[in-house]
Formats: structure tokens, C-alpha cells, sequence
């Protein structure tokens, strides 16, 4: 049986989780569900996109990962279901499945057309209780993706922030902001910055620079330091406290990293 | 085997949901419960009530639908369940259960006064932990609802605020925000507006007005629009914003809703 | 099959709970995992631990509780295992496990250094995802605990804030406060207070002092009360609002307990 993961931006004020769960179990009723995360902001695809992104590969083989980030439910957008090696992605077409496949050869897409497959009445406004929650009930009980509906040529991609070559390194931005207020950078520690991610600087806005460390504490307390994190990205933290907050850091704030042997370039207040 | 959901005003800070989700696998090892949801305002009892209605037929036959918004747990309120033909309700007798009962012919009200039920020692303060858990625990096993306790004639309705006729429509009321900014009203669109729901206008404090649309999209970025909504009721709504923050929306502020004949009626600022 | 908690300062604003989840559900397909809260404010160990003494023994003997309040992660501080006789703990040595133990016989302590366990490759910033939950799998899938690594001869306790005797009665003080604002104090009504715990007067800050009461609606709407909580210890509530808000209570804030006998001790202010 296959897990099925939910991200979405319904949060955890109302109901609408719990329906989606509902939606689920009505069809097949030994599902297994995991929260991925219902708090993106919403309607902001690229953070919908970057939590997938961050987070799916921890799940077992054969995990369905469902997206319901989708500020164009009712309109004539497209709905996807995508087949990977390792997991089906089901969501809107509007890009917050596709940061999650970058790096993956995707086997197949269908469009979301089987009716037969929905929770009837439809509604306008909750596609992931009418729509997608079905469809994951369906694949977690071993169903056919073929069955989803006709099969896809294209899907929407996002675009991802590659970073650019700097001076002595490399020059990114922040991507993400967690609650903690780490701000995750698109510097991927092993494909961008390769075996020296671990070590060198990082220049923020303003000059403000910090040592690349192991962890937090590699700084001393309320401290600005950039670690290697566990999404694979280089993030920017502050021991003890949010570099966020402290340092007006958020999606879109330039980050440059500096390998170890050009300390030169990182000249700037600590 | 049967399905438990929770709804309560507990929220995800402290422990309580976590508690009474170990009181029922305690009990009932195998159960499976879902979180309807935890985000009722404190002691808001018409929220709870609300989310129940709204909720609580997306999921299986034979769920038990608990709600714990409970001001006045440990006092001379009393503890109920009730049975339907599709589900299981069970909460304190203060009205919180009665919305979603609507429609529904109840087949049978019992108080829960059999204290071998229970976990004890019995706290005053939460009896989401040491009688409802339990309670659901012992229905979910497949336990026999007249073990819950005497049976009871009748049960705590909180007033529905029912629409009356305004001119060429309806005169409602919001009775929910969600956390998109969304106000949802009592202008339930099959029972009340009829085949005419999805059409027509609606006439918002201070003489704003917006057309009914197919979905959020139906009206331009920021602009407001009502909508057929999930729940069953029409629904005010700004595309990619809060109609509530926008429009000062709130539990209580009338709504007229003008059938599409009536255009005339609806004269106003858009 | 043992229950797994998580108690984490992790929010649900990201993606770490599900990832948690996920990195169980790796390792033991068929686990059954339960959030016990994962709103701790972060890096604050003491609500952790506060959380976890309040609520652990809820659950089903076997429970495994997991506790991943953890500011030193990737630091030093060791990652550890406890074993008492009827649940498992595991979560970094830095106190946020200890007041769950006290008054527990620990049977068993381990260092958590079976590499073979972890996830890989491991992180220094998410060791929920790459030590405790594939240990916290581990364990619930009955694997042995001397596989978990070497054993421990102590572990760090984080101190208790021990009531003292005062004028009439016992000083103690605020130790967590709840989402409702009701305020939990250290004085324990079983051990501290004994049987005349459900009685007697309250003095806050600024001589303003109260009744215990049977439950929150025994003082009028809106008045203070204290109430023999359901986690053992008194707490300080107002009928239908928040103490803390109304009052200015928080954590280590001064509440001294008057036996009935000792009236003239809490003249003040009602």
C-alpha cells in the first residue's frame, strides 16, 4: 500500500484538512496519510513547491505526494498527476509540483480528466476535496495511473533560481524562510558548492558577512552563521535567534558564497 | 471498525490534542481517528458548531464525530451522544453538535453517565481527555451505543440565524471566516437560493456589490466575488486576497443576495 | 507494536513533522505515530519538558516519546535513550526528556551512538530526521534497546522548580502557560498540596488572590479562579478568558497556595 503525503496552504484554522482526510478514507478506507505541511502562505506556489521539494525524498518508495497550493481552483488550469521512479506527484498545473522533479526523469503525465474518479457534486472551490484527494485514494490502493485520465505531453514548471557565478564563488539568494527563521538558499551544497560547501563565507545584503559552520552553535550566541542544511541547500542562521528577523532576510535577499581561499572578497562587518 | 474525528478549540501549542488521542489508543488500540480540526477560537462554540456542519459528511458511514468546545467542561452541563443514521456525534450538550444535525433525523440521545467508561480519576477541567476519548474509543471498537448511558429525550440546538426574504432575494449573514479571508453565510445554495445559486448578485454592508461567479478566478485580481462555496453556502471572496480584512467581513454582517431578474435591486458600488 | 510521540519545536509551518514522519515510516512501514505537540516555542527546552511530563502517561505502556527540542543539534550534547518500565524516551541530553522521569525508576540509559541506525547522510541540523526517528522506528518495530548503543551511566536533568513552604501554605510558581492563558503552576495537587489541594486560596503577584475552585466556572464570567488542572498541578484560569493576558502571568511568575484554614494569610485585592 502507498502512502499518501498532502502539502498544502489550507492551514490548520478550519476544517478543509480534515476533509481532505475524509475524502481519502471514503475511498479507500486503509489508507496511510502523512501531513507534509498545511502551513504554506496562501496561494504561494514557490513556497508549496520548495517544502515538496525539501521534503519528499524522505518518504518510502511509492509515496503519492499531493500538492493543493491552487489560487486558480475552478478556472480552466489543469490538474496533473506525475509518475516518477521513486513517487507519483498529483496537483494543480501551476508549477508547485515541478520543483520536486527537478533532477527526476518523470515516466509519465496525465491529466486529472477521469470523472468517474471524483467526488461528486464538484465543486468550484475545493478541488482537493472533489479531485485530488480522490485520486490519491486511488493510487494508495494500488490503483492504475493510466486510469487518471489522458495522458500529458508537458507540465508547468517553475523557474528555479540558478545561481550565478561570483566573485570567488558563487551568488544566490534566499528561497525560503523556515519558522526558525533560517533562510534556505538555492547555494546547493553538493551539486553547486560541491565538497567545499562546508566551509568558506557568506556575504548577505548590507556586507553583513558570517563563516560557513557545521551547526548552529558553530557561532557563538545570537550569531550569524551559515550551515550546511538538511534540505541540501546552504542556509543562513542566527545561534539561538532568527537570522530572519535579526537581519531582514527573506525570498529574493542576495546571498553570495565565497570559497575558503578567497577570504579577500568577503571583506564586510561581521 | 469506525472512524474518529476530533474538532476542538485546543489548538497545536500545548499537549491536549496529543493527550486525548493517547486516551483513546488506550483504549482502543487500532483506532484511526482524524483531526477535523483544532483551530476553533476558545470557547467559541458556533465556530465548532459550524465546522461540524461542514465537515462531517465527508467521511465514512459510521464515523464518530467528536467536538470538544467545551466553556463550560466540569460544570453542570451534560455530556452527550447521538446517533444518525450515517454517524456518531459526541461532545457536551451546549449546542455544539446541533448544527450538523440539521437535516438529519437523530435516532437516539444519550447522556454519558456510564462512568465505567471513563478514565479516572476524572479531572474537571478536561473531559476531552477522560470521558469523550474514552467515549469515542469505545464506539470506534464497535461498542454498543446504549452502553454510553440513559437515554435522554432531547439535546442543547444553538439558533441557526435562518435567511428571510429581502428584496428580489435573500437577506443573510456571514457565519464563518476561514483562513483565506473567505466569508462563508447562511445562504445555503440548494436549499435556499435554489437552482439560481450560482448566478445572480450580492449586496455586501456599506452597499458594495459583486456578482455570484463559478469560482475565485471569475473575478479579476483583488476583486471581489461570491462563489458557490464547498461547505454548501455561497461564500464572499476576493481573488488572491482576504475579503474579510478588505471588506471588514465578519461573523454577524449581513449579506443580501439578489436573484439575476433582479439586477435593478443590487444598485450599488462595485 | 509500540506507539511512537514526537514533541518538537518544529511548528507546522515547514515541512520537518512530515519529514519526521516520513523518515519513521522508512524504516517501519507499519508504524503508528502520534503528535503530541510540536508548538514547544523553539529552543525552549522547558515548555518541552513541561509538555512531556503533562502528557506522556496518556499514552499506552510501550509508548515511545520522542522529544526533539534540541537548540545543540549537531553540537557536543549527546542524543540519548531512556527506559523506564512502561515507556521509552528518546531525545537529545539536554533536560527536555528529565521532568517526564521524575518520580519514574529509570531502568536503562544508552547513548545513541549505533550508527548503523541513522539515517544517511547525516545532517548537523535536522537530527530528528537522521537519529531520532529511525531510532524511534527502531524501537516501535520491537528492536532490541541495547542496539541503540552504548550505555549511560546519567543524564542531564533540567532542575524542578520545587515549591517552598510559605505562610500558610506553599510558594510556588508559573511553569507553562496553556493557549487558552489558563497558567499551570509547579504545585502538584496529588504530592504538594495533598487532599486539601482542591481548596484554599491563591495569591498572585500584586496581592491579587483567588479561590480554588472545582473547575473554571466556578468563579463568574471573566473572574479568576484556580483549579486542580489536569496535569496534576494547580492552575490559574479566568472563567471564559485568558489569565496570563488579564493578569500578566508567565512562566516563573510568584502563586502562593493558602490552606482554607488560612484565610488572613491571602488578604489582598480580589
Amino acid at each position: 500500500m502507498r502512502l499518501i503525503t498532502f502539502t498544502t496552504d489550507f492551514g490548520h484554522l478550519d476544517w478543509f484538512v480534515g476533509v481532505l482526510k475524509g475524502a481519502v478514507l471514503t475511498r479507500h478506507s486503509q489508507a496511510r496519510i502523512v501531513d507534509l505541511t498545511h502551513g504554506i502562505p496562501p496561494g504561494d506556489v514557490p513556497a508549496g513547491a520548495f517544502a515538496l521539494l525539501a521534503a519528499h525524498a524522505a518518504f518510502p518508495r511509492g509515496t503519492v505526494h499531493v500538492a493543493v497550493v491552487d489560487p486558480g481552483v475552478g478556472s480552466a488550469r489543469a490538474a496533473l498527476a506525475l509518475r516518477t521512479r521513486d513517487y507519483y506527484f498529483v496537483g494543480p498545473d501551476n508549477g508547485v509540483l515541478s520543483w520536486a522533479l527537478r533532477g527526476q526523469r518523470v515516466l509519465e503525465v496525465r491529466r486529472l480528466t477521469n470523472r468517474a474518479l471524483w467526488r461528486e457534486p464538484l465543486s468550484a472551490t475545493f478541488h482537493g476535496r472533489d479531485i485530488f484527494a480522490p485520486v490519491a485514494a486511488h493510487l494508495s490502493a494500488g490503483g492504475r495511473f493510466r486510469d487518471l485520465g489522458e495522458e500529458a505531453m508537458d507540465f508547468i514548471r517553475l523557474p528555479w533560481p540558478t545561481p550565478s557565478r561570483g566573485r570567488g564563488g558563487w551568488l544566490g539568494q534566499v528561497v525560503y524562510v523556515d519558522r526558525f527563521g533560517n533562510a534556505i538558499t538555492n547555494l546547493e551544497t553538493a551539486s553547486v558548492l560541491g565538497a567545499g560547501g562546508a566551509v568558506g563565507w557568506v556575504v548577505l545584503p548590507q556586507r553583513r558577512r558570517c563563516r560557513v559552520g557545521a551547526c548552529y552553535q558553530a557561532a557563538g550566541p545570537g550569531r550569524l552563521v551559515a550551515v550546511p542544511g538538511s534540505s541540501g541547500c546552504l542556509e543562513i542562521a542566527v545561534n539561538g535567534g532568527s537570522a530572519a528577523a535579526l537581519h531582514g532576510l527573506k525570498v529574493g535577499s542576495p546571498i553570495q558564497w565565497i570559497a575558503p581561499e578567497e577570504r579577500g572578497a568577503a571583506a564586510g562587518r561581521t
